[in-house]
């Protein structure tokens, strides 16, 4: 009973939690920028009723035979990024975007001060086929206890090419790609988006802060700024190059440092050789068999086109 | 233009190129069991009209600056499990099953002849939401020039937990399963089933041969037999637990050997490290942000409450 096969019908906010006027429905909130509860607020970040991890209780990390476990610890919450139903990301202005930017930013500080987490990953799912359960433009927060296998990978591969080469492989890609150019999708004086060389979805895309940083929270209100224009122009091409999809955006920052032996010296190499970016996932393609089989992706378009496609939109 | 967002009214099968009386739609059919081309066939073997990989040509290796390339190397081909269309493989009688699973054997076993390839994978794409473009039951079969990625990883950690201990880590799983008995969902003299551990999906589940074996190509006509009749009854009972789920099923067996290096010793470890089974994953759940940034999967359905719910059902 609590798998829905077929599509429900589109939600038109007639009871939607997340609209001005319903702020009782939520849990109480964390975080408000701008207005207060009576209305006029522009971002709210409140707890996910229905969270995956939570804050309260012990990790009791133990064995369960030739397995592992450990209790649901961390946090997830709710990033609500505009008051109107129906409104997107793409088409708030700038200012706005920058104050979802800035909830980002501010939940990050402040869910490393809990020692027992690893990571906070911060996404976006837009649309129900990219698993958004509501339709009102939102993004999401999760602590994790562990390091995800996923940043763990990606931090061990830059982490070898820094140690082979003394230089951050984010800033090698970025030089590559723009000496190449055939895959730049947007270029400006602070932000770089480009489709990946042979990226696994069509119409993928990486956006990175030109000047090599490794840590999304050490953007100041400034660059948040210049990253909510570089985003919105990014996004809005997308949604038009492809009526507007169903997408997932996903924060790769610096990992906490809390709970980590040898904090300092570990500190010092990451900030080296980790360079923050979001990578933008359209899901207008299936992920099935050979997938799943191989962890190889079959992608019908290529970057090159994709990208070009991308550019020439007008917007 | 190629990517439809909205689904596709349901294939009556008017012009679907895998029923009988329509083989010459198909391209040149590589293996059939049982009839002719004019009819009372079984089950057909064909490439695939859209491959992915094709034999022809050569790898050319190359480097791209930074990045790598090749050819897509290797072989792409549909199995047609039965003429009949709208038939599904769990409703096919067991000696019709174990046609289809003697064409899996066979078409490994012919591919592994081309020592540019590194793996042959089996799968099957059940319903549109799991990447089925075509209604009609059918398999895959897909060889690369490379280790695919997730294969790699399971046979490193096989590998790891047989140098540890000189056991078979997936008859260890088997044994800690059968003791435990919660997550298991079918047990038979030749077979077993169970939903994996802290699986990644609702209703995952893993099916192995009892008896260690590392080859799937090593199963004889009389234990095909056995493992048609007990996979049939696995389908069965997802299909009435869950209304016919979309679902991927994929064989994960031994490599090709052809193109190692060391050969003769690699296999023979191998034959002690390794055991082949099927994945068997129905799409209900969706993918989303969390997933794709962490590698971790939020599951719903704990094994233990899946395993009981599929034992429980009435066939």
């Amino acid at each position: 009973m609590d798998f829905q096969l077929t599509p429900p019908a589109q939600d038109s906010g007639a009871n939607c939690p997340f609209c001005e006027g319903r702020e009782h429905l939520t849990p109480k909130e964390i975080v408000r920028y701008g207005g207060d509860l009576a209305g006029g607020w522009k971002v709210r970040v409140i707890p996910n009723k229905f969270p995956a991890l939570r804050v309260e209780g012990e990790l009791d990390r133990s064995a369960a035979g030739q397995y592992d476990r450990m209790n649901g610890i961390g946090a997830h919450e709710v990033i609500v990024e505009t008051p109107e139903h129906g409104r997107e990301l793409a088409d708030l202005p700038a200012e706005h975007v920058a104050l979802v930017l800035k909830a980002y930013r501010e939940r990050i500080v402040d869910l490393r001060n809990d020692t027992r987490l690893r990571y906070i990953l911060v996404f976006k799912n837009s649309g129900r086929d990219a698993g958004a359960s509501l339709r009102h433009s939102h993004s999401q927060v999760m602590a994790t206890p562990v390091t995800p296998r996923t940043v763990g990978m990606e931090l061990a591969s830059a982490r070898e090419h820094y140690q082979l080469k003394e230089r951050c492989i984010f800033c090698d890609i970025m030089e590559a790609e723009h000496q190449d150019g055939s895959r730049v999708v947007l270029l400006d004086s602070h932000f770089a988006t480009h489709c990946p060389y042979a990226s696994r979805f069509p119409f993928e895309m990486a956006l990175y802060p030109r000047r090599h940083m490794s840590d999304f929270v050490r953007c100041d209100d400034e660059m948040l700024l210049h990253l909510a224009q570089h985003l919105k122009e990014v996004l809005r091409r997308m949604n038009k190059a492809l009526n507007n999809p169903p997408y997932n955006m996903v924060l790769h920052t610096a990992p906490c440092i809390g709970g980590m032996p040898a904090r300092k010296s570990y500190w010092d190499t990451l900030e080296a050789d980790w360079h923050w970016h979001f990578e933008i996932l359209p899901r207008i393609s299936n992920v099935a068999g050979f997938e799943w089989g191989t962890g190889f992706y079959i992608n019908p378009t290529p970057p090159e086109d994709a990208a070009a496609f991308l550019r020439k939109v007008d917007l």
